[in-house]
């Protein structure tokens, strides 16, 4: 049944961050993109663009763009993931047709469609057998990583994917009930009571009871607001990332 | 094999805008969204709602905000994908945690999970005999979206998936060669030679051709810049995107 094996797939995702020392052949990694090239994309603009990171010297000088987590130099694979309006005004300007696409509405629009096919990516890498894990930071750095891969104007660093054969099996994470996400008809404000309920699982988890003994705090949402991300962070990158949205060319145009 | 189906799935993806009039079952639909939700997510944060639009009096009243593409009052389930840090930011106040998720940072992380979650949809739709199409209106009228559904403060309209069953069996879109959107290590900036490359095949095309006929334009570039999505408008709905930004709260603070 294919059916059956496509959702199977979808439900087993873990993300990996442990690797083999197997490379990615690149007949596979090539397979991966390409399939990842057919989702969705708007008005078939295909407004992104991959960097692919396999050379170790490269892998290491770009860890400390990513808090030096371990997976940037040890997965075989590291694919910047990037919102990309450059390449498509280039050609309308070599066609005469002017430039339209360096403004707000086409870096969402571009993320949207980078995002998407992100994913397809996930998912053909996952069904060959590989292991992945995004990585936030890609945002935190932005700048920076727009001078390491030389990004020029149009463009704009979204996310981060290691990818590699898997040397762990963890245990899949939770998720929130599917009624705490889905809304019917109109968006459902949640009560207390509700919260409490739909949270309530994930904060009586034995690693949640880990994470506070760890950290000595009372509760789960103080280890997101205080430790994890916490608002001055979010604050200071929140800045960086609307300059760059300028610097990038994104916000010029009244 | 297992390998083989899900690749195949997504190499076979199609938009699609005809839809039979069958429903789709309650239990599919929840597969699906189920199956959505399974994508990676910042922190597991889950920072993203859907709003699943039935009713044919509310989809009749939607489609305005769609332009009136038929899809929306044809395809039995519409799907609003939202960018969402209402419901973690409540459960947060609840801890007495404070506030920290109303921030650029933040709609851009919750941005990039909902899509990764709206791709996962599409795939699980698709591996159900669904077909799907998302529309990009939904960025273009956000602030009626908000009003449409009652989306409070830290909610953000993204996209729109119709869905349902296949009414019609389109040919597949082309797509740029791979080596077209990929870069080794570094950004590769296009030579107007590889421009012309990359682009060739499309703008050769038979669909483009009839394209440039009925719109009495010269080239494929300027039916993007001068017909289907020009400066003037984009510039206006980047305006009003912008300033939905700050009425729901991820641009209040410096």
């Amino acid at each position: 049944m294919e059916n059956a094996s496509v959702i199977d797939c979808l439900l087993k995702h873990k993300s990996i961050r442990k690797y083999t020392a197997d490379p990615v052949p690149e007949s596979v990694l090539h397979q991966v993109l390409e399939a990842g090239t057919r989702a969705a994309t708007t008005g078939n603009m295909q407004l992104y663009s991959v960097i692919v990171t396999k050379d170790p010297a490269r892998k290491k000088a770009l860890a400390p763009l990513h808090f030096n987590q371990p997976m940037i130099t040890e997965a075989p694979v590291v694919l910047t993931f990037t919102a990309d309006v450059n390449r498509f005004q280039q050609w309308c300007e070599q066609r005469e047709a002017g430039r339209a696409y360096d403004n707000l509405l086409w870096y969402v629009c571009a993320t949207l469609d980078c995002m998407l096919m992100a994913q397809n990516t996930v998912v053909a890498a996952e069904a060959l057998g590989l292991g992945t894990c995004f990585l936030g930071t890609t945002l935190y750095t932005a700048k920076e990583q727009c001078a390491f891969f030389e990004l020029p104007a149009g463009v704009m660093p979204l996310t981060t994917l290691t990818l590699g054969y898997p040397a762990e099996q963890p245990e899949a994470t939770d998720r929130l009930p599917l009624e705490g996400i889905v809304h019917s008809e109109r968006y459902t404000p949640y009560t207390p009571q509700a919260i409490d309920r739909l949270f309530g699982p994930k904060e009586s988890s034995e690693l949640t009871r880990r994470l506070l003994e760890e950290n000595g705090l009372p509760n789960l949402a103080q280890i997101f607001t205080l430790r994890r991300y916490p608002l001055a962070d979010n604050l200071t990158f929140s800045q960086h990332y609307l300059e760059l949205l300028k610097t990038q060319g994104f916000l010029d145009k009244k």
